[in-house]
């Protein structure tokens, strides 16, 4: 198996993605890589003589910047990382491509080089976030604004799927966004969307509030891509600003200062736990080729965490199982 | 000045409110009060002579429950509490009504009975939120799905004034809930609003991602019913996995456990920071009467809470600052 890794564009640089390659080279030793960033950083690191055997290397330092607007960054840099990456995976030459740099930009160019599966109208952003039981997936988290229920339908087809194959559920519990639990809650198109899930082929459980997604009553929340999007980010201001008012109000007297000092390594921990960025990677479920994105604060673990899930999802053929049943159910 | 209290429909039973109302009654000797909830109940309890001649009681047991109809239980329940109490509010018997029943029957009921004012298009639910620096409205949270341009304009013309009257801000900061802080993200109701906005009469510093709101640099986060009440309740589930996790972290460990001890009073009072149904009741802008909403989980101290809030809103005349100036917009 060969991978495309887009070095640049991560808050950490490209040498710390670089890095994270090195590390997984040595967990998986089958594995070839395409890496795309500037030679003369690559270079500069240390390998070993197994993996210079495993490792090509795509020259530039032109990449896009989260700030630009993806679709027309994407057209003009024709030789930003992301967009030689998106070609070479098109061509063939690997069998999967994951990025930790601008998520528009890997959106836009697998949009438009490695484009859509027949039939599947809008590709999703997906997201693994903990719960108080098992892993859960969340998707659209921010690649399609407006949907209609044909596309969250696509996105609960896909969804079930994904989570069917890494989540190891036999029947994943598919529940809808909503803003009340009972059925008839909710946008036009969401009530719609409602009676057409009851009746697909997968286990419906109905809506579900955003205050309950930690429960791990559900494996797959269904959504468009702006209700996800707030979702996950309100999530991460909520974090940030309670993990700060901790510190806060225990560093505002000396019994919380000492318990703050006994509780300091738990904490650390828990913080790990509650960061959905330390979940290395997920799928754009719905494009023709694998392509991965991870967060872009990620650091040499999460980057090989995130190959890791990367490999085991080419592994599987989800791709090829969402592209059957999509097809199936179109017909 | 007299205000109505409806008793019933909350977690906490109709005296916990009747025991607010009479703790307000010692704070605000010239304030007189309907209560509408079971007699039986009500005149259990002791009050004093001094409570007794500003005391009138609406005899009724029946309520809404949250898990009913709104618009269906408003239209059959006639000796509902919320009911009684929004024609009594009508009649101009009050200058102000709280519940901290079903949202959705407040809601509905103020829109049936105590109607909407002239010129705004739909009421909005809003909520004072907690940040790193001051307080922040947030609004609609639920009141409204589907919102057009010109509803989530007069959204941010009364948030304005609310925040200017009850936040102490003389210019208030007023931004939109988008997923991306340029302009030109979103859904295209979001950009048509960002254009209007821009126009308006006020401060409007542009868009505001979720995961920011927490920082306290705005003031008014406007935004529809179906994405206010996203962020609200995914707020509310991470405050409470988060704090769930922390104490099940520190649990795990001895040192954690002896840390969490010492850490036991800072954190309660933390806890209560960031849990917004201590910051009393909201009003719902737009209507014609005075309607505020506690939550209903609210005790006596956030009965209190609600009701001077409410009283410091009647005093400020804020209804008619809005009423004059929507008529002026709309001119």
């Amino acid at each position: 198996m060969k991978i495309i890794v887009d070095l640049l564009g991560s808050d950490k640089g490209a040498e710390t993605i670089f890095k994270g390659v090195i590390e997984t080279s040595k967990l998986l030793k089958d594995l070839y890589f395409v890496v795309i960033g500037p030679k003369e950083i690559i270079e500069k690191v240390n390998i070993s003589d197994d993996l210079k055997n495993r490792l090509e290397i795509i020259d530039t330092k032109e990449y896009i910047l989260n700030t630009e607007e993806p679709t027309f960054a994407v057209r003009r840099k024709k030789n930003a990382s992301i967009v030689l990456g998106m070609k070479c995976l098109d061509k063939g030459e690997a069998d999967g491509l994951i990025s930790f740099g601008s998520t528009g930009a890997a959106l836009v160019s697998g949009l438009f080089i490695a484009k859509r599966m027949e039939n599947v109208e809008r590709p999703a952003l997906t997201i693994t976030l903990p719960t108080n039981k098992d892993k859960m997936i969340l998707l659209d988290i921010g690649a399609n604004t407006d949907c209609t229920t044909d596309i969250l339908k696509q996105f609960a087809i896909m969804g079930n799927i994904y989570a069917k194959e890494t989540l190891n559920k036999e029947n994943p519990k598919i529940a809808l966004l909503n803003i009340g639990s009972e059925n008839g809650k909710g946008t036009k198109v969401l009530k719609e969307t409602y009676s057409v899930l009851e009746n697909e082929d997968m286990n419906f459980v109905g809506n579900i509030e955003s205050r309950d997604i930690f429960n791990g009553d559900v494996d797959v929340v269904v959504c468009d891509g702006f209700h996800g999007n707030v979702v996950l980010k309100t999530i991460e201001g909520s974090v940030k600003f309670i993990l700060d008012n901790i510190k806060k109000t225990l560093m505002s007297s000396i019994l919380g200062k000492i318990g703050g000092l006994l509780i300091k390594s738990p904490m650390k921990k828990l913080k790990k736990t509650l960061d959905y960025k330390e979940y290395g990677a997920c799928p754009m479920l719905g494009l023709k080729k694998v392509v991965f994105k991870g967060h872009g604060s990620s650091d040499e673990k999460a980057v090989v965490s995130g190959i890791v899930s990367m490999v085991d999802y080419i592994k599987k053929d989800i791709n090829l199982k969402i592209e059957e049943k999509i097809e199936r159910g179109e017909k």
